[in-house]
Order: C-alpha cells, then structure tokens, then sequence
C-alpha cells in the first residue's frame, strides 16, 4: 500500500468467491464511488472462469469516466497465488448449490418443520455448516500459510461458524464477519422516528446502538437518537403495530418472501424487553415453532418463507442480467450499496477511526459467554485495529436462549472438524426447532447428511 | 459439642420439617445404631404438633436397650429456638400438600406433558420450586441469624433451587444438599459386576466414581473398582440388557411406580458414552419428550410414573404404620436407612475425612458451568470442612444439556426472588418437556401458578 | 437537560471540590469557550466560602462578552443540595493541606526513599489514599441516595483507588476517572513525528492509540498516524535520544520541578518494548529504585522531584493572581484547558460519539487483571453510555508490575474501608520503592500515619 | 499390571535419575517393605554406568530375606527404552553439577544477596530453573511419545517449574510434583500439641490440613485435630516460642545448615495469620531480604545457610556410604522413608483412595490464581485418578505474595522455553531478594548466566 495526500494507491484484495453475480456487482459499484482508494482486486473462484468475467465486468467499470478510482480486477487460478502478498482478503462463497439448498430448507418440512432462510440455524443451517466448515478450515490454513498479516473479511452464511472456523484453525487470523441486519433495525428505528415524531432525513449513523448477541439473533439493548433513549418510544410504537405490523410497503411479505412486516420482532420485545435485530425471517429459526409451527402461523406473523424455487427464479433473472452487464449491453450503475466494507478499509487502513458491528471471538465483550464464541457486538475500526467494545450482558431469559444457540454451534464445530455423525446428531436433536420425535428427527437427519454427502470428505456416512 | 475417648456428646442437631412421617423415622433408626455420636434433636415445624409426635417416637426409640446412643428429641415451637445455639440442621420439608401435588404432576397430562416424577424439572419441578424458594429464604435469613455457623443439610426438592436459595440469601451459609441417587447408580455397577464377572459382595464404597451435574441430573465420566475401569464394561453391560432392561426385580416397573428397568438410562449411555447416574424417572424428565412422550412411550423404556394417588395411599400406609410406632403397638427396626447423614455429621466435627458426592455452589469444580450454580459433584469432608473435588466437565453434548437446565434454574430462581410472573414464564416455555405451541404453554402455566397462589405471597396474580 | 438546535440547555453539575483555585478556571474557560451547552455548575466544597469565590468568578466570566455560553454558578453549602436533581457530577479535591503532603513526600526521605511526586503510589501515594477513601465513601454513599443516575467524572488522586471507591461503595454508579498523561504521550509522539520526519501540525485525534494500564502506570501497545505504525519510529527515535533525553525546552527539567528529559520513558521502552505513557516522574514511582534511589541518579536520569516547598510557592503565586481575578483586576483568559471535560458531557450527553482514555472497573477490557480492578484503557462515549474497548494484554514482563501493583492498591483499599493498620503495613512494605528492612519500614509507616491521623477517624493508632 | 489377591504385580516403572544416590536408597527400601506392590524399575541416567550401580544395589536388595517384595531393579541406556510400556514414571535427577550450585548460591553472596538453599527461587533458583527447563522439554516430548499415559511422579527442584514445564509441552499428561515439605510442618503440629496439650503418639494423618501456595512457599489456613481447631493453639504457641524458637534439638541450627529454629514461620503467622508449611529456609527466599539481609540477620532468626561446600562434604560421606551398599560391606535398612510414593502408587493403581498434597496445574482449586499455574494444593488419589480438592484463597496480603511469585515463574518459563535473555533479567530483577540496584543486578545475572552457559544451548549469549 502506498499513502499519498490522504490517498492510499495499490491496495491488494483476495477475493474468495470471486466468481459471483452477487455481491461482486455491490463491491465493483462501492468500490469505484470512493475516491481515496485504489489497487487490485484478485479474484478467485472455484470456477475460474466466473473469476474472469467479474476481472472483465470489474475492470470495464473501472474505465466508465464516473468512476472515481480505477481498480484492477485479475482473476487467479489458485488460492496461492491470489493471497500471496494480499493486504485484505474478502470471502463471499455459496457453499454447495440450490440442490443442497433444497434439501436444507425443504426436506424438514416433509417432518413438519418449517424454515425462513435456512442457511444460519435449524436443520438447515446445521447442514450447511457441516458443508462449509471444510472450506473454510482450508482457506484458514491457506490464509496462515500464504497471508498471515492480511485483515480477512467475511460475508458467508453461516456467519458465527465461518469466522469461528477461521479463527479454530488459524487463532491469530485478523478476521470478522460482517452483516447488515443491524442496519436495518436502525432502519426500523429511523422509520419509527418518522412515524411517532416526525423526524426526518436520519441516518443509521445516528442512531446510536449497543449490540449483543449472535449473527442474525443479535439484540439491542440500548438504542439513542442525540440524547434521546428510543426504547420508551419503541414499546409504545410496538403497541402501536403489535396487531398490524409495520411495514415499508403495504403486504410486501405476501409475495416478497425476503421480507416481513416485523411483528415477530414486536413480540419478542414484548417477551424480552430488548429489540431483536434482525429480520423476522431469521429471528423467527432461533426460536422454537412459535412462528414456524406451519404456513399459516407464518403467515399470520406475517413474514415470508423463502423457498430455494424463489431463489432460483431470482437467480435466472441475476443472470440474465448480469449476461447484459458482461456484454456491455447494460452499465453498472454505480451506487453505494449500503455495505460497509469500503468503510471498514479505510477505517483497517488508518483513513478514519470508527464504531460498528462485527461477528468475532469473545474476549470479553459479551459477558456470561463463552470466550472464544463468535459473537455479534460493536467494535472500534482503526489502523490495523479492530477492538471489540464491552457490550454488557442481555436480560437471563435472551441470554439464556444465545447461550443455549452458541453452545450447540461449538457443538456443530467440533462434529464437522471431527467429522463425528454422532456428534452432529446431537446437535441437530438439540436444535429449538427440532420438537419432533428423537426417532424422526434421526431419519431426517440421515437424509439431509446423505443429501449434502457430496461436501462431506472423509465422513463415514 | 464435647469430646471424649473417640465420643462426641452434646450434639445440637435442629431439624427444620421434623414432624414427617417418613424420613424422621430413617434418622432415629441411623442415630441409635451408631455409638460414636450423642445430643439433643431440636424438632421444628409448621405443625408443632407433629413435630412433638417425633418426640415423643424418638425418645421412645433412645430407650429401646439395643438403641447404641441415647439421643434426646425435643419438640420446638419456633425456628429461633430451635436454631440458636445448635450445630447443624437437617432440612427436609415437603413444600405444600398432595393437592399442590396434584396439580404440579397432573394439570400438564391435561396438555399432553407427561412427568415421571414432578418435583425437580419440568412444568411441575418449576411451579413446586416457586412455592418452595419463599420458604427457603426464611429459612437462610433465619441461619444467618441464629446459628450462622452451623452446617446446613439439606434433603428437600428441588435439590439444587432450593441449596442455591440458602446461599443467594446468606452466602456465607456452610450448606449442602444431600441425595442418593448416586449411591442408586453404584448399586447398579455392583451389580453389573456380580452380572458380567461374579464378583459378589461388594460395597458402594469399593466403587470409585467421578460424580458431575446437577442434582438427579448427574453423570458418571469415570467408574472404577480396584484397578479395573468400569465403562467399558458398562458398555457391554448396556449391549447384552438394552432391549431387556436390567431389573432387582422382574418387571417391577409396571407395579411399582418407584422404579425403573434403567432403559433409560442405557440409552443415554449409548447417545452420550458416560454413566447417566440418577433413577430413570429422574432422567426422563431432564430430556425432551423423548421418553415421556405419552403412556406408550414410558412403557417402553420400562419405568413408571409416580401418580399422585399413588403417593396418597403410600400415605395413608405410612400414616397407620407411624400410629402404630407412637402407640407402642409396633418397634422401629433399627436397621441402617442407606442415607449417610451420620457418615457426614462425623466428618465435618472431625471425627473422620471421606470423599463422596454432594450438591454445593460451583467454584470452578465443574468447568464451563458458571460459578455460583449448583452443582453435584464429590467433595471431602472433614472437620469442619467441606472442600469440592475439582470433576473436570462433561463430553460437549451432555455438557450443553446440563448448561441449558442450570441456566434455566437460574432464571426461576430470579423469578421467585422477584416475584415475576413474566419471568418465571420465559423458564417455563423454556424448559425441554414443554414442546407444546407458546400459547398452550402460557395457559398451562397460568392455570398451574393459580393453583399453588396460596404459597406465592406478594405475586400479583 | 433541554435538547434544541442541537444545543443543550439547563444541565446541571455538581462540583465537588468547588472552592478550587485552579481546576475550575480551566473548567470555567473550557465552559465559556463552547457555544453547545449551559446550565449550572453547583459549586460544593468543605469551605463554602471558597465555593463562593467560584460562584462570583464563573458568573463573571459569564458575563464576558466573548464567552460563547452563559453558565450559571452557584454555591451550596451541602453536599445534599448539591447533589439533588444534577445531572453530572465532577470531583476534584485536595485530600489534606500542605501539611499532610509535606510528611507524604519528605518523610520518607529521611529513610532514604525518594518519591517524585508521592500522589499516587509509594509511600506517599498510599498514605494520601488512606485518608482520601474516607471522603470517596461519603461521596459515594451521597451519590446512590441523591443522585444515582449522574455521570461522575473524578479528577483526584490517586486516580485509581478514588475511581475504585466509589464503586466499591456504590457498585452501579456511572463513574470514571480523567486523566491527561495520555495526551502528553501522545504530545511527544507529535513532537517525534516532526523531529524524524518534519510532519507539523498534527492534533492528538490523529495518533491512534491503544492504551492498557493503570493510572499513572499506563502503556501504549499500538500506536498509529494514519497508516504509519509509530512503534518502530520511536525505537529508532529512543536511540537518538536515550542519553540527551528529549525536551521541549532544554534543560526545563533543571529548574521545573514538574517536568522531565523522558529518559525514564526511553529506557523503560528498551527494557519492555512498549511505550510507557505517563510523565516521568509517576513512573519512576511504580517502579524499583532504579530512578528514584538518590537526588544523583534522579539528576542522571533528568526529572524533577516535585517538592511540597515548590508547590507551596506554585500556590502563592496562584492566590495572588486569583485574588486579582476574583477582584476584577485580571480577566480570565478564554483559552482551552486541554482537558476533556466538554467533549465528555457532549459525548454522554448524546451530541457525538468518540474514543478516548479512561480509568473504569475492569470488565474484561485488560485480560489477565483481575475484574473489578480500575484500568486505564480506551472507551467509547455515546448518549448516556460509557463502554471500555477490549485492549488486550500487556507483554509479560510488564503485566506482571502492573498487576503487582493493580493487587497491593486492592490491599490498600481493603486496609482504608476496614480501618485495619496491619493490612495497610503489608501494603506498605509490598511497595516496590520500599526496599528498607521491614523494621524501618514499619517505624516510617508509623510516623507517616501519625502525621495524617486527623484524617484517619475510626482508626486505632 | 496384574491384579491378583489384593496384590498388584509386574508394575513397570521408569526412575530418570535413576542413577541417584540419594532419593534411589529410599525409594528401594519402602518398595521393599511393601507387600502389596511388585515389578520393574527401569533406571535411567544421562551416566549410564550410575544406573548400572543401582540395577545392582536395588537386587541386592530385594534378595534380602527381611524384603517383603522382589522387585526387579534394571538399567536402560535409553529414554527410550526406559519409558515404553511403563505405568509409572519417576523423575528425580540433579541438574547441574556442584560447580553450577556453587555458582547459584554463592555467586550473588558478593553482591550482597544471601539465599540458604538457592534451588527454588531467587537468583539461584531462577538459574537452575533455566538449565533444567530445557531437560524437562525433553523429559515431557519423550513421554508424550512412548509413555503417554503413565503416571508421572515429579521431585525435581525447582518443583513447580519443573512441572509446570511438562504440562506445557505436553498438555495431556498425567504428572505431579511431590514435597514434604507439608508433612514437616504437620510434624510441627504434633510436636506442638505435645507441647501445649500433652497429647503425644500422633501421625501426621491425624493432623488435617488445607493445604495452598506454591511449593515451598506453601501456606495452610485450616488445622484440625479430630474436632480441635489448631489454629487458636498455634497462635499461643507462637506467642510461647517467638523469641526462642522451638526446636527439635537444641539449637540444631547452629551446625545443621538443613534445619531452624521455626522463627522465619513464626514471624510469617505473626504478620499473616496463616501458617507457613516450609522449611524457613525455603520460607525466607521467597520474602524481601527480610530474614536474609546479612549472615547476622539469618543468625538472628536462627536457621542454616547451606553452603555447596557442605553439600560437598554430606555427598562425599554419602558416595562412601553408598560404596560400601554396593560392595555388600554394609546392608541396606529397611526403614520407611517419610515420603509417599508408595502409597501414591497405591492409590493411583486402585488400591486405595485418600488425600494429600501435590502440585498440579491450577484448574481453579486456588482461587484468584491464573489457571494453568502449578500450585501445591490437597488432591485426591484414586483408581487411575488425582483430582485438586478446591482450596479456596489466601487472605490478600499472603495472595499477594504468591500471585507475584507464580507470574515471576511465568516470565521464567517464558525465558527458558524462548531462550530470551531479556525475558530472564526481567524475571531476575524482579524477584523480591533482589534490592541491590538494577545495573548491579545485571552485571550479577550475567555473570551466572556465563557460568551455567553449558546447560544452555541455543541461547544467545
């Protein structure tokens, strides 16, 4: 890297996962609106040649005459060579394909058990986890061999397992898991100000948080706007829309199965007393059936199911117009994509010193935990510094519940780096979800594990 | 206290409960079989005049020419003169009535949640814990007053709430709590070894174990006799009766609700790999419905559920049966109880030092369990002296359920404490035999509470 | 406190110590200079009419034209009154006279130990603490019962065990201690920058730095300006200047008794390869007499030994000149203190977020230290919150004095709240300063606390 | 091993230092008087010929008619060879030569610094500690690979770094270290209740102990015989001996440079209220140079400074001694050594179960400690088990002491196993003996490092 009045050129990025029609797009856009930073973005992939239309879609952004700086996007075949001298390495990977995805989300509902989301929690995440801890004990020992130094950035679900692994296989890996739930409880919570005091025109910088718990079951616990404390405010605004929900648009969860009208987040304030921060959809898996018990109670809560038949759909049309994007017949539009990782560079680069969320190890920060558990909290970004801050400890009854999803997430760690069926078993019969019988429960099991056995080197299945 | 040639006199022994029918009897037959020990029994109750029944049996007893010891039992009319000046207490008191009872066992069989016992976890370990703490607080705050440097033995249920209670009240109380369950488990390894090798006549001392865990919740990691390791074993032993059971007596289970073919027991043997070491009734109820799913379910895994009309004719047998001692018409058979209360009276004034297990706050004796919990482990005793013996921690799987009940206790105990009806609700839907909707829970635990309110003073209801 | 157009009205602050001569002018120009806050400081102090003075002279200064706030001053004759309905409270007193220090400082010269300042530890420190944590209890105990919700900001010394007091006493008071040795290093980090590598200009915000220690005795493990790790640096600039010391004004340290070359700081970089971060003459105290054995090695190693006579005169002159000011003869220049007062209440206040130094009870933000010990690390201020950021460890060597000392100041405290003249022996002869035979030790322990008996009551002596 | 009749034979049992004089006549005569145990020592020394003399002594032995077992005594060339497919390990070997010691003890006489052993701590033990760390390194590597499960039995010096050594190379071992040290002070004990009570004829397993602290610097805050609390004794027979001291024989001291007049310990009470349980030889090192300031002071509290030269004498007339044994010149008494191997055996292999103390890694049986330190606590032996009896803490001004100690210990283990010389000084200069000022202390340990630089390989020196 290379400062220079106040701007830092040759900056070298790994990026795992490279090959993405996603969130490549977000970071190609991010990257090209800020106009301090520069350098190359590596890309890898398991497929290489996805690797190479992102280097060939990131580097025609780079010549649109709007973009502020102009980055060089190269795709490489190996991990080797792509970490080798890295300063940052981004991972963003989709850990099997929509086949297993199916399994994960749709064979439990053939025993009853339903899913939101499936790639975090319940059977689903359990299964996923058990397929990307491999990965990820790879890129780990990858990481300490070729990029010991290098700030590793990760985006993959499931988020607590991923960096957990990292940092399992390589205890001096400089990582942290990123995710923008929180961003939109503080969405929520601008919203709110609009609704009950016609306050306009905030940003989530504003809205000042204490963080807690674990990635997508994380809780607030404190929450200021100036010198304002807003959880009064909330508990009336939940009484408010505790029947109706409150929404950005009308029914938007009836046919958007991303979305939801947060009514479970309202009646897990009214229980706890803290403000769930995530969405519906994920809060509702790390709870047991009372708002995934069938269809109808979920659509009673309000909030949409998302099947893989969705995602494919939506991935169809991801490549259609990502083909577009390719082949120059549409412009990537360049807007910020809400993400934080510019941000979280300047701030690893010495640029600026800030305050936000990430998923890493407990030292301390949450209290009554574990250390060594990935957990969610604030932490304070600085030049080489990521220092998590001491967020306290959440009411018993929602510590309990995070205490009792951490401990069977070191659970599903040690079967997947064990490669111990038994032990994975009893993590998925430990699951809240999970209220079928032991003999049942066993079955699914078997078939989801034979379903995703492809991922699963070295088990004896 | 007064020594003298190997003798100690002048006991001052106050026993909180000291009007019951059945395990007063255990103590006087224990007392006049041992010749090392002499003193007064201070009986106290609710009921005075049943404590002064005891009395009346147990100087009845100290005359019988074979009695060893000349105890005195005395008869008080309230807890400060009972405790002051005393050097132990013996606590054993059934907290309420069989109506209570009844309702703790039977109200949640309305809803499809079967109990084998009822007195220590699930619906009905939770309700009778809210009306037993109150109790306990004023019996702490009593220690802490009149006798705060006594040691304190107890023998009611909830074990471990009821231990925890003396301690949050009066932390600096010198109490534990005392159960047999272990001694049950060693029974069975001796028998196992009369099974498996012919090896006869063994005692419960000869087999060595590492006891961990909560109370009726406690585990077994290592077993020995002599030189030999016990679970492998166990392990065979477990192979050859899995389907059988291992029974005293064939097929007792189905005629006496007080036992169990250890089915249960056998198969968390093979599910976790260590010794679960209480009585199946006891385990069952720790576990989701996986045992207690309904009648069906208990009749395979072979063990009974304690009905409340069973414990009313038990009663009834024992009422006339303990007429029968105070008339004179019947002798109480001096016959050692099993219990080790004598063993332990001995230790901690000095006159021996042994090892065996006890439920005491944890400091650091189990790992990863929070200091302050309740725990059941070994500890040596000796004068005045009662030290934990570092167990180590449980295989993860186990750990975590042991982990999820001891956070649980904590939560009912903070809801007794404050009287919160909220908070008591979050342990109950929280505890693994509630795998009913929420809403059924809460109506359950509503009706349940009302019909204990009149032990619940200062709840609003 | 009234919130509009981003200012903030009516807050009221108590002053403890409020009939100060010199920290409240920094406190009354700091005030007046920022044009975001008004309210009231209620000035309390043991001489009410020395509270009178502030309250003449802050409303003076208020009615300065170029004051940008218009504070109001008003003097209490209890600390009840001053208490009642504040917002915030500072403390800033002078425990004892002259006189007490004069036998602080010098009496243990005549043993032949030599303190540079004698406030904080060593002899001196210790038994200033003695007779401060009498005056911190009734702070304390004022506090919870008049206002329990205040922000405390504490000013005395020693900083470490006043801050440990008040919560000791009052456990879920909002306190801490402010400290600017920070800002000093990090002063001499600007003036390295400039003397290696000609950058000029720069503020203290833009060393980033990890602080970990205790007050007085803390580290800098971490340092940076903007992308630039400024530990190598200062290796290379300890070398240039290990033997000439480094000076703002040469040779200041001759005739100044409160300044110093930093040659006790170079050195102790070459012993521990950390940047101690306190003036030289505290940290010569914490250590062995390495740097204080006699006036010659203190003269070879550059700092002052900052007498009671030097100060005595600092404080005739300074009577003088605030005469002069009470009486209208001099104006108060408006120029910032340096201090952070207000950059404090705006952060809890809620009108901006940032990071600095404080001395706060450890809850996990140093590893190894034990918790409930007051550190000095980094925290985050935000609306009505005050929480640490994980620092870490110290490197062994280091940790092991920092804990050495974090533990005898916890014997100290014990020794104050018990009134127990043996424990505070213990304390005394555990100082590393302390390097008599302990039978001299006790005859100056003796005399030292004779000499500050009167404040002492309760004591046997 | 076999089992057979309540008799355990073929035990296998690697001695290193199996070439001893000393501590092998010992252990060869309580093996003998043993009935119950029998098998193989394997002996092996870095001087194999050493090895070979005790194969033939130990044979001798065992055909002596009077012996109650036969074991079988033989000499292995290899660590290798000795340590595969035994049970039990013992180490006991000397590191260093006379030469060395010299250096240890008597080298620091010239700056003023007396120790009167130097094998534990201070200058002395620091350096020993750093040529036997390497030795041990090997020592844990050999038995992590060919003996991992064997028991090892520990009586090298410095005990606690010795076993702390073979914890952290290799975790999973099973070893401890063992003292006597306690056991003196139990004699102690009795002699005093002889003296105070009359009572006689007691064995120090009647004394119970609570046993806590480092080795050598070990401290017991509960005594009891039968129900008698001895503390209230000791503290009037303090008073009673103070002056005098209380000797076994008469001013022993005088000549014995192994013995004292219980002065040091007697002083420790005085100060501390809880009983020192060392030798005051030992007790005196680990304080400031209190009772070790000159030759004079030492006289004054009446104990020995062991001279090498007077080791050298006592080794001479031992190798005479010992000549003779071998030759058949003189017998080998069979009378029991005091120390506790053979009962520790027992216990370990199965045949017995009781409590004692040992030093084991700190898992939370010494309260305040960090874990993973060695700490001398009671434990409980039993079948293929050692279990730490929880000990609780030390009154803070004794806690003090030792916490300081046991991180001294952690620099020093730190130093050795890096071969960091700047780690070592720091340790050096910081242990309490050493007051003498910093650059004189320097010029001191390098010159002792020099002198023991052959036992140092890899070291920069």
């Amino acid at each position: 890297m290379k400062f220079a009045n106040e701007k830092v050129s040759e900056i070298q990025i790994a990026y795992i996962g490279g090959g993405s029609m996603y969130w490549a797009k977000n970071l190609i856009a991010d990257l090209a609106l800020d106009d301090q930073l520069s350098g190359t973005i590596r890309l890898y992939d398991l497929d290489y040649n996805k690797a190479c239309h992102n280097e060939k879609l990131g580097n025609s952004v780079s010549d649109y005459p709007e973009a502020n700086a102009k980055w060089q996007y190269k795709a490489y075949p190996t991990l080797q060579e792509a970490l080798t001298g890295c300063d940052f390495v981004f991972i963003s990977i989709l850990p099997g394909t929509f086949q297993e995805m199916e399994s994960d989300v749709h064979e439990p509902e053939k025993y009853g058990i339903y899913q939101a989301v499936g790639d975090t929690t319940g059977p689903g995440g359990l299964i996923r986890a058990l397929r990307t801890i491999p990965m990820y004990v790879e890129f780990a020992q990858a990481i300490e061999r070729y990029a010991p130094d290098a700030w590793v950035f990760n985006y993959t679900n499931p988020m607590t397992l991923c960096t957990r692994t990292l940092y399992e296989v390589f205890p001096k890996i400089k990582a942290f898991g990123c995710c923008h739930e929180i961003f939109g409880t503080q969405s929520l919570l601008i919203r709110m100000l609009k609704d009950m005091e016609g306050i306009d025109g905030l940003h989530r910088d504003q809205i000042k948080v204490n963080v807690l718990g674990l990635n997508h079951f994380t809780w607030i616990d404190q929450a200021t706007y100036l010198g304002t404390d807003l959880l009064p405010m909330y508990s009336k605004f939940v009484d408010r829309y505790y029947e109706t929900g409150f929404e950005h648009n009308k029914d938007a969860w009836k046919t958007n199965p991303y979305t939801s009208a947060n009514r479970v987040k309202f009646d897990l304030f009214r229980r706890y007393g803290v403000i769930a921060a995530a969405g519906d959809r994920h809060l509702a898996e790390f709870m047991p059936p009372w708002y995934l018990k069938d269809p109808d109670t979920v659509y009673d809560w309000k909030f949409g199911l998302t099947t893989v038949q969705s995602r494919v759909e939506k991935n169809a049309a991801t490549a259609d117009y990502y083909g577009k994007l390719l082949s120059g017949e549409e412009k990537l539009p360049l807007k910020a994509s809400g993400e934080e990782e510019v941000r979280q560079l300047k701030g690893l680069i010495g640029l600026q010193s800030f305050v936000t969320n990430v998923n890493v190890p407990n030292v301390g920060q949450m209290k009554g935990i574990p250390h060594g558990v990935v957990v969610e909290t604030n932490a304070v970004f600085s030049a080489n510094s990521l220092r998590p801050v001491y967020a306290g400890e959440l009411p018993l009854p929602v510590h309990n519940q995070v205490l009792q999803h951490a401990m069977n997430q070191e659970l599903i760690l040690q079967a997947a780096l064990k490669k111990d069926k038994a032990l994975a078993l009893q993590a998925f019969v430990s699951d809240p979800l999970v209220t079928i019988g032991v003999t049942q429960a066993e079955a699914l099991f078997e078939r989801m594990l034979q379903n995703t056995k492809a991922y699963l080197p070295g088990w004896k299945l």
